[in-house]
């Protein structure tokens, strides 16, 4: 049976190794805060008390922290994953982080003999409890055929996108369009209401054309209903937004309206909505059009 | 048997009209340049000589016409639509105009005691000929359920929005939000590219996500290919944006992200691209990152 | 002497006829708010009871107006300027018009026989009081030779840029500028505060360098007192802004900071700020922020 | 007499060190690349041949280098300044880096009794060679007083701005509004042609009105001559607007015209300008256009 050392068992973490449980794996997990293990050993898997603990006996590591530092902490540190872990294990970082840091990290394993995948996920904490995640993997063909079980027990579509560093790259992409897109949802609901249009009737229209997107269908409903109950907290993504900032930056891509959207999205953050979904761009939009919102 | 007059029979106005003929309406067609009506008589209409000769004998007069003072010119001009048109009768608007203007035929109508819808479409050419359009429809709900018949005949999804204008104000946040998201999609494939990563493989993954838009379905394929035949010219788009501005600037309405994507698709047209698809977005955002794209 | 019709007396109006008849002009003054004429009549000057009668014996007539159709309808009204001026005369468009308006207004001019200068000003209420103003004239070089008398007793900087309608796309030039520079030195004052810098002595070492700007200058110590008493108002700038989109559209002219700038203007007056001096960006750039500015 | 050892002898360290000797002081110069030093023997300084060389003599340290990184590395590393430098000495870091790294050396130098101020300048080469360059100051104040001698010899405007940092956050608010007016100034001049205005009247109009700054007073006869010999390089702008981005997020302050000015800026770069002066914003706003320029 293959053994799995699970670090970081947060929102989406704990999910995601419960899945992997129930798919059969032996399952050992950590997290910095121990209480949140209690899940997992509820689940059927097994606590450790540490990273060398988990990484021990691995077959596989999979390391689901909230960014770029904490991954290499983990990852390089002195009783971290590569310290600990066995020769010919895989370590796959799930972690949304910097492309150029996935890439390190690829290579500090190939020196550890160690496999690596990088493989940031988009879905949600919903898509992590369903196991319906996407999961966008970069690495090597064989590291990632190997692993495929694994990654199939959390979620449902799984592709290969390239070399090490290029599952963030395209989670970087995908990141960009949905903060590009969610407020070029909220500009055109503000300004439907605006012009006292039925927005309920206008979006069911809208979602119909070329102008629909995953974010009105899924993200509109609520934000009508004016509940920005997370999902995907402005926190969160204004971190990610630096990432794609960075990896624009580093490759000289032009990114305006990605640029634009990133700005939005840290002013939302700075008036204090960053525990909100990131729908709540839909206020700033409302703010500067001096409109109330009801 | 309904009579329609149908004014204006270029790439959406033609099999529009083909349509209607097909579904059973008795439809005499008028174009500028007569040799467009052509199409129409093949498929079983009439030839109108002028706008009168449309009008006069009409249960229904559509006109589908290029921009906001071609209709003003058509509809409130000395011979126009609603000086030979019966009191009683229906001018349906399916162009895109400006959501004022379309308030003010409305009212000008009414004195006429004509009917007026703003019945302004999505779907281009394609949905055009296979009478698939979306509808965007403002006026009345009498005279909307009164026109439903005619509508059917031309698109699937028909929805009515609101009072006169309303059509045109959810038109003018339909083409706000695709010119945005086709801005969008265009830097992702852009960075993904610079990364080095398949982006066929990409857009799979990324279509599946929040990430997912019918601009990246429908149009990152041909992006892909650098085929950019027109769809929807950048020359139409950029005129569409026009209007969105000076609606969002009518109501005090902050459309940064929109406003940005039609600064850019100006240039788009000012760099001569405005006969290719307003895809061709995805060369100004090589040309800004300075990659040739090939 | 020369004789001059001046209509419209508002801020700017006021002292600038006052000022023309302390230069020895014989000056009728008319505005649509009779009481206005007052401080005219007190000035020496000499009360119109229509635009007929101030324009019926003048050699020169002076247009001072708020917006693109009020001076359409001044003009070219049926007792407008043109139908009541003898020929020969000349007609000075000191108003901030739209360049294409300016040019038609020049060609109706010029086909009853009566010359034509747009020549907007800057300078503000205070350079209009002092007769300070900076005066940007378009039109023929042998109007503008015979009308610098006249000028002269307006501005302190006066220069011919070029044909009709010139004088209005460098007026709209300037808007454009010191819109984007407000907007800079309100995002760097909030910058420098939130890193906890001395901001007198950091303007005071700005000032000096390449940074270095007139509203830096200007503006920038009553930002810090938080004193947004006008000088030019919100609602008045963000109207030019309207002018200078216009322009760059019809031009194809890509002005991406100066649309941002005009964008975030609009939004200072859908917020309620349109009664405060421009530089009340300050307030939204604190409250994209999320600081109160206290 | 004060001693000073001077590392980093580039276009600008080289004439600065040379007006230290011509003030009297004794410098002794360091540079990686050993023939650079050659200019500071000539003018009567002396040849250190490591960072310790330069150092361990001095009564004051200055450090000119490109970069964040490279101050890193020449202050802290293991034979660098804070090792080799005596305790009760000074260092003064001229070089335009981050905000927080200038703090962070600030406190290492404490710890190695050595006093710091961060002392970026602006000005650019003719400034160095002139000493009449503006130096923004941060640190003690104590500090700053007794380096004042050295200072002097070196610019015209020297102010204290606040605690360690403050330096560098000036500095950075300078080139984000420099960055800004730029391309301002450059939209306005490719505005100003497309309307056939004459550009070098308008000009002149412009600067001396609320429109006016240094940059189109100092760069805008340059650029209607093409000619972007720099001065300053877009590499190097685009390298100060990372630094402005990273303290701006850290604060949480929203610059959407700094950094829409950026993301033109790095596009000047991604288009091969890089070597340019930052004035080359010009060509990106004329290709935007689709003008020539000629």
């Amino acid at each position: 049976m293959t053994t799995i050392g699970f670090i970081g068992l947060g929102v989406m973490g704990a999910p995601m190794a419960a899945n992997l449980v129930a798919a059969g794996f032996d399952v050992t997990g950590y997290n910095r805060s121990p209480h949140k293990v209690e899940g997992l050993v509820t689940a059927g898997g097994r606590r450790a008390e540490s990273i060398a603990d988990a990484c021990s006996g691995a077959d596989v590591v999979i390391t689901m922290l909230p960014d770029s530092p904490d991954v290499e902490s983990v990852v390089l540190g002195g009783d971290g994953v590569l310290a600990t872990t066995r020769p010919g294990a895989v370590l796959i970082d799930m972690s949304t982080i910097r492309p150029d840091v996935a890439r390190t990290l690829a290579e500090t394993a190939g020196r550890h003999d160690v496999g690596f995948l990088d493989a940031p996920v988009s879905g949600g904490e919903q898509g992590a409890i369903d196991a319906t995640l996407s999961i966008m993997v970069g690495g090597d063909t064989d590291t990632f055929a190997s692993m495929r079980p694994v990654l199939d027990a959390l979620g449902s579509t799984i592709v290969h996108v390239g070399p090490a560093g290029s599952g963030q790259t395209v989670k970087a992409a995908n990141q960009l369009m949905v903060a590009g897109i969610m407020e070029l949802v909220a500009e055109a609901l503000v300004f439907l209401d605006a012009h006292g249009v039925d927005r309920d009737r206008a979006v069911d229209v809208l979602s119909g054309g070329l102008a629909g997107s995953a974010v009105l269908d899924r993200k509109a409903p609520a934000m009508l209903r004016r509940d920005f109950t997370p999902g995907f907290r402005v926190d969160l993504h204004h971190k990610d937004l630096g990432i794609v900032a960075a990896a624009a930056r580093e490759a000289g891509v032009a990114t305006p309206l990605g640029s634009l959207a990133a700005t939005l999205m840290a002013s939302a953050r700075a008036q204090g909505h960053g525990s909100l979904d990131h729908s709540a761009l839909l206020l700033l939009v409302e703010q500067l059009s001096g409109r109330s919102g009801e």
